[in-house]
């Protein structure tokens, strides 16, 4: 059997390939929807907003990331609607981080990565995000489909809400617990490496603590971030460059509300809610560029 | 607007009027149904055997606890069966635990608390598993909703698999990580308190390190524990008893395969598979009361 692409190569070649380390997110509150898309029952509304949105992307980000919570919530019918909305991804050459957080073991979380790494018609996620505190049991299951696959995970190290310090801040023999997670990750995908030398065990890590996310950019030099908390969180540019490697490589930044609803508010909503989440998609990558840029020069002139 | 009853009231009292501390986990792996239930596609025949088994439960355990992974395997149609199920159980006066352990913040959060502590129609869960790695952020939208509904939840603070100890076990200032989680639980859930003392928020526990079980008992009198591996993984009945208090309220006990699959790899497994497991229930519950006996006389004797 030939080996599968690794998934952090197919990431990071699309990302060079069209330029952008933008993630959108695909969060789809209905009440958020532009007025022309809410319908009752919701999913129909979802569903043409998304597919919309899905074709005015496919060529200024290389991956999305749906947030299953918003579909659950519409019950079957959503769940039906993520997998297809997955599959639809695909005909646009799109990857696609499904956002599960799933926390699980042994055959539970085995089940979990079938319903998720796969299925074979299109729908199965190219990464999901799981959680580590069951430890290795709950994330190795997905590794051994992923394998067979040429699918990934991305695992929570340090998220970026408020109560994320309650336990991630935690300190053990000097070592916030967030870091030891980190160091967790990058054994677990360690058995497996790209040409670009990530590891398939990912990690999230928020925005909103740029000190943090340098320390752990530092720490794993194999390990691929998925970075939430840009934008409406307060993450900025700035403070998203820790994340890329020397290389610029290494990273993908998530916009969820920024991008999908980037027209929430504005009387043109529905008629141009569409094309003003292209355009939040295309100024957001292009301020990131701008600032790997600056770092880029600031380390040149030192 | 009139207060709903106490969640963890309503399942110590149904425990108590059916004698019962056995909560019945569903997880139907496709491949352990007993022949005459596999069925293509699998959902059919899973549907049969689980509304077969939830009959032959309703009168000796007072709580089932489907397992969503199994559910979500089976894509959209499992789903719709998963809240088909709560109902059916709800119509046979069985509280439900759905085994989700879901993690995630804010609005992702609220929709996830939605979509299973929501519906109006008998198919919400009386309480869900959550993981309590992101804080309080995770487990708020649902207690919020629980309030106002009745319902409750579990959150994971000690795992009964193997690599649980990675993160669990790591000491902060002397305190295990397990234990920091059992005091965010029992503060969490202490702005509600029942009948029976305890609050809204139980703790997940498993029952494979009885000297943790009893410590955290000793340590969060108003925390309701939902204690899973029992039999298959390792917990026996004299392990478990140190999950309740000295009154013998405060905690039920899981068994998953050991009931649902009582009759596997058995020739009568057919005809026989419902009954059996309706009997391991049974059985499972007089080996815990048994257990509770002793403990009583042995303190009574001292």
């Amino acid at each position: 059997m030939q080996s599968p692409e690794h998934p952090f190569d197919r990431l990071q070649d699309r990302c060079r390939k069209l330029g952008s380390i933008v993630c959108a997110g695909f969060d789809p509150h209905p009440g958020d929807l532009p007025a022309a898309f809410r319908t009752d029952p919701p999913v129909t509304g979802v569903r043409r907003f998304l597919f919309a949105v899905l074709e005015a992307l496919a060529d200024v980000v290389p991956v999305i990331k749906p947030q299953i919570a918003f579909f659950e919530q519409l019950g079957a019918d959503g769940i039906a609607l993520y997998f297809e909305l997955i599959r639809e991804a695909h005909r646009e050459n799109l990857l696609v981080i499904g956002d599960i957080k799933r926390s699980d073991i042994g055959s539970t979380a085995a089940a979990y990565a079938a319903a998720h790494l796969g299925p074979t018609d299109g729908s199965a996620a190219d990464f999901v995000t799981l959680n580590p505190y069951l430890g290795l049991d709950g994330i190795a299951p997905f590794l051994e489909i992923g394998r067979k696959t040429g699918r990934g995970v991305f695992v929570l190290a340090r998220t970026s809400n408020a109560s994320a310090a309650e336990l991630q801040d935690l300190v053990i023999d000097g070592v916030p617990l967030y870091e030891r997670v980190g160091a967790a990750i990058e054994k677990w995908g360690s058995a497996w490496r790209g040409t670009h030398r990530f590891g398939d065990c990912g990690a999230v890590v928020g925005a909103t603590h740029p000190e943090q996310l340098a320390r752990l950019r530092a720490a794993f030099p194999s390990t691929f971030f998925l970075v939430p908390g840009f934008g409406a969180q307060g993450g900025t540019a700035t403070d998203v460059v820790a994340a890329f490697r020397a290389d610029d490589a290494g990273a993908v930044i998530n916009s969820s509300r920024g991008i999908l609803f980037a027209g929430k508010g504005r009387p043109d909503a529905d008629a141009r809610g569409v094309e003003l989440a292209r355009q939040a998609a295309i100024d957001m990558n292009r301020e990131i560029a701008a600032a790997l840029l600056r770092r880029k020069a600031a380390r040149a002139g030192t």
